[in-house]
């Protein structure tokens, strides 16, 4: 099968700089080790700290896919675009975030781009990406 | 006369996919039926995912147009930048919604940017354009 | 067609004090330049600063038109009454504002009628009605 | 006994339009198997979209009767002036609601009126008016 | 000189029915000891319950006097529409309330009226009209 | 019939302590008069000031039963797990409370369980159980 | 009769500077303008920028007099400190604002000291102080 | 390795009665589901309605166990009580919800027990448990 | 004389775990120092995280006892019903917290059952509950 | 040991005017109970209305005591510049209100100085010293 | 030039206690610096805890200086009496906070001040005052 | 030293259009003044209306820097993305407001980037860029 990730605005800063805030790892390793999860499957990565280009993406590439796996970082907290971009998504779309976005500042509490989405994953790390491409499969 | 017509993030996907929630036609059609509508005059479209672009062709190209007619879509709830963006903008500016944005979610019914328009048109469908289009001569 | 066009408090007063606030064409003016407009249409209006009566109205007659223009003046921002009277009407209902009420006090911003009128405009002065007639009968 | 029934706004459209939202009886219907129901008492009627009818009618006629029941429809949402007139007014007073407001949009779960009555029914349709008077003769 | 007191809802029921809340004296009363104060004066007596004929008496009649006091009672919580009427209005207005509304529920501590007043004066009893008065031959 | 009548916390106290709060009578002499009033039915009295024990007999019990009133005391204003259970609820569910809820302390207007409910009686004392129960029985 | 006049912070300066803010009278001119008008009473003056000044003024000087007028300033709006100390008054107490508080910005609205006062005159200019004077001589 | 599962409120109704709010598959199910997924595991079933009992659980049991996987139902949304018994658990603890509760009525928004937790897994269906204890067994 | 001192949710965990967060002595070595300094009173001590129970407590025993003291533990912060139980309790109540609950998460600075106390004590650790008894020594 | 009390605005008026709010025994009367029930420490005191001068005295005076006990009357709801004054204080400091703050009007619910204390006693009294001072001893 | 630089309550003490929070400096020491950065200016310092000492400073001294630095510490969170002295005061004012107010806890990052203000400077430290009095140079 | 100014959206309009709000100057004039004010230092100068591509800018460029200036133009009001690229940037940030951002719409008073900036400066003009790099040299 198929599946889009898409990372949001700072996720290419992950380990590269202040790994106590954005952990050891680099977002290019994180994918590698979410490619060699799902050997048999074929997995694109897009990142951008664009908005727009995130919609663009989403319009653009998702029916190729078999599901959608978003990150959207900060735009999650007021995208309005994004959510509606994701509302129009042809394909099962679930939100992952690395960390418990319950555990850090009040406006982390808020997703608005959640409600377009079929599941919301948080808090496991990378991890968690594997969790929504095993959860995407089952959809669809 | 001349004028701009700008649309924001997910309206290139009118009559594309869900027609049920984005309409049967689409933006290329909805255009072609605004410059048919008005023969006599020169009409250019711009859309765009991004805000930043957005932002950009109001500050260029709208000294050259005799009125702007904006639909920001999702950006409407929440850009300032757009919104001061239309305020130094020199030319009238009119605001279109396809649907009635009052009738649908709560977030929906703020419009920041509408302070900064002389007039906001919601729930007419296509025809919104068209009527922005002869306010806008009007005020010229 | 039939059309009835509904205007709420103070209106009335439309260009008789205070021209800078009221505009310098009285309602009567307005009605004319409307009727003029629409030669071939019976249109009738009716004005009145009693919420109670507005509802009459909308009950009484909208069957025995095709479509209803209201600007619900003051009574837009709390009338839940004619929000209901509006909603139960069988025939659609435009909501026009002569000034863009995001331009205005805080209190203007909400429109508690809206959400039960088919579309709203807002800030196109006396040709709002022209442009929602001319809607109404695309609607029919 | 003597029994006031006071309804308010677009209550007189029950059964005339929109039987999904308004239910399929009038309210001729509606008064009528009321009185049918209390056939040893004598019921006065009154019906008003006019927020003013509705407080003349309970200052001038409260004073005949020994119970009041008020279904206020949407004044229930904002008339302090309805509230004011039912806190002065020298009978016991009981609102009734046909829907249970708790389950429709937001701005009806609050009711301004209810403060200055002694008892609230809601959601239990027409038989709400019966439960009133049936208190309202307990109280007496 | 000429004024015009206005008396909104339920102000008619002043010392005819609990006048632990309403007071001993009837509004008759007042109105002959607001009159009996100035004699060389001419002053004309309105009170409704009827929102609508508040808005109808402040625009029909204020240009004949030199001066407006008003005592919306309940509706200087949420009517809008007086609000307008008032700021349309070509002579001074003053608002005037018996008892010190920011002693009483927390309702009653916002006007929506007074904006478009010169003043108010609360707490003052029956003289308060007196105060209003005399303010308003200053202001002329 | 059947009929399950449940009160939540506290209600066990009517009549026990502090009558001027909470009532001369004590629960079981409501429960008795319930009972008489409608000899011919069946009906299961359970009182709990256990949120779960609460839950437990909704859930359990409720089958057995032709309809369920519930007079959920403070439980009313903040458990969602109840309102939880009642909206599971296969038969007909009204909420009652003894006093005028809109009377008391602003924490006593919200109700969070009314939404499942499809009636609500507030300020009808004791009485307002029979009336819970003739509505059941209209509705079954 | 005797009676205290107190003014707050920056009511020093009227008529001082800034005349289109704060009046062409200086304070000294409205004082003399207040005994002038009462020439049969004893009516001490007294102004302070200091919260604490005015507090010990009120309590240690009120006895001495039959009613006391507060033109608290900034103040009103946030000096619970004040409050409490017009609460434990043993005379009359009534509060002035010789501008319209409900016209200026948002936070003027709230007066924190009015529920401790029995009247409040806004909006009068230096009248307001006679009105408050003359009410307080009935009062007393 | 040992895992402890907590379910709470109404989720023992799970397939049981209205499945299209619930689900097709009972609570029996979806933990044989769980058991069987993870065969070489200790896991231990625990429901309860009761708020309680649930905290009891979560303290008398969970150190003999490596990991603690809670849905709250509607728990989640106000009991701080179970927030404090996760908070002082000395295992890890992942919440999980069978729908994403972005989607549904806005109370369901907020969780209260989520910053106990080091993640939150919503939206995946039964599979959110299988994803929890994967990813405790990852944290231990 | 004869006290009860009622323990809520997680206090039977003071000392067991996390003494960073609980303390360093068990609720069990807390009870014999209380005991230990009123050595004359007869003091029982009851621990629940059972909401019902404690609300059965209350009702229950609080008439077998002199003085009530309780802390409700994160129950403070939501519990109508705990507030309706001390309400109705016969005997003198006062509230104690171990910790200043101003100086933890926002949610903890809300006391909804201190209404019904006679005193709070707050921050004085165990010897808060100390303080409270000898307060209700005074009281009876 | 040496402590320092100091009492906030109108609390030099206990016992001296209105005892049914201020209760029947002075400050000074207070201050010797206080002084009697700890013979052998020194104990000094100090009232002011002023807030400055109460900012003053904790700066200046502090470090010469062992504890510092503070009633800061109304100053409590809005003081910032006292809870700034507090948190820099090198001594224990306890926060006492002689009524229960949380049965009084709402404003008197928060305590903005409170977070800047290790303890709050609210509602004891008199004796609400006593335990403060009793307290600091233990902390000291 | 002449400058005046106040200093509101608790920033006497910056140096004297607690370096982690006021840091090392003193305010004399601060003051010594800004006297030694500007040798040619003349420049007065005034600090208070008193808010109607810095109400009188200003209104008293500001004629004679050129320019007005004020870091009104806490008052800079609620003094409205602070605001209106400086909105009359005819020479320029800059606000400055040795902090940046937006990182720490939420009261601070509201300045009711510095509406009044041609500029505020916030988390500069001790340069802070520098910058402000060069821009002050600049405006005169 | 190496320093990076960053102007975000609408700033490269200053001076060309509506000098009343946007200042004579442009934006190539002023980073020509701030580049002769620091001939030592080497500065670069990025505008763009783009979010994303400021955030790409802070990320790419800021190692290369000794510091960063930035004025976030409307972004300032809601970019949680931008704050979250200025909290993981390793050189030291000042955020810079050529308006005192108090003076204006209540919406440009909030400032979500601020909390990851060192130091803010608001109303200074042109001016703000040199004093935030004078204090960048300090922090270096």
């Amino acid at each position: 099968m198929r599946f889009l990730v898409i990372n949001g605005p700072n996720l290419n800063f992950l380990g590269k700089r202040n790994p106590a805030i954005y952990g050891a790892e680099t977002l290019e390793q994180i994918n590698a080790y979410i490619q060699d999860s799902f050997k048999d499957d074929e997995i694109e990565f897009f990142q951008s700290n664009h908005e727009g280009s995130i919609i663009d993406t989403i319009q653009a590439d998702s029916e190729k896919f078999d599901g959608l796996v978003i990150n959207p970082g900060a735009y999650a907290h007021y995208s309005y675009a994004i959510h509606d971009a994701l509302e129009a998504c042809p394909i099962p779309v679930i939100e992952v975030h690395l960390s418990n976005i319950y555990k850090r500042e009040a406006f982390r509490r808020i997703s608005v781009t959640a409600p377009a989405c079929s599941a919301v994953i948080s808090g496991q790390g990378k991890k968690g990406y594997l969790l929504a491409i095993e959860k995407l499969k089952d959809l669809v």
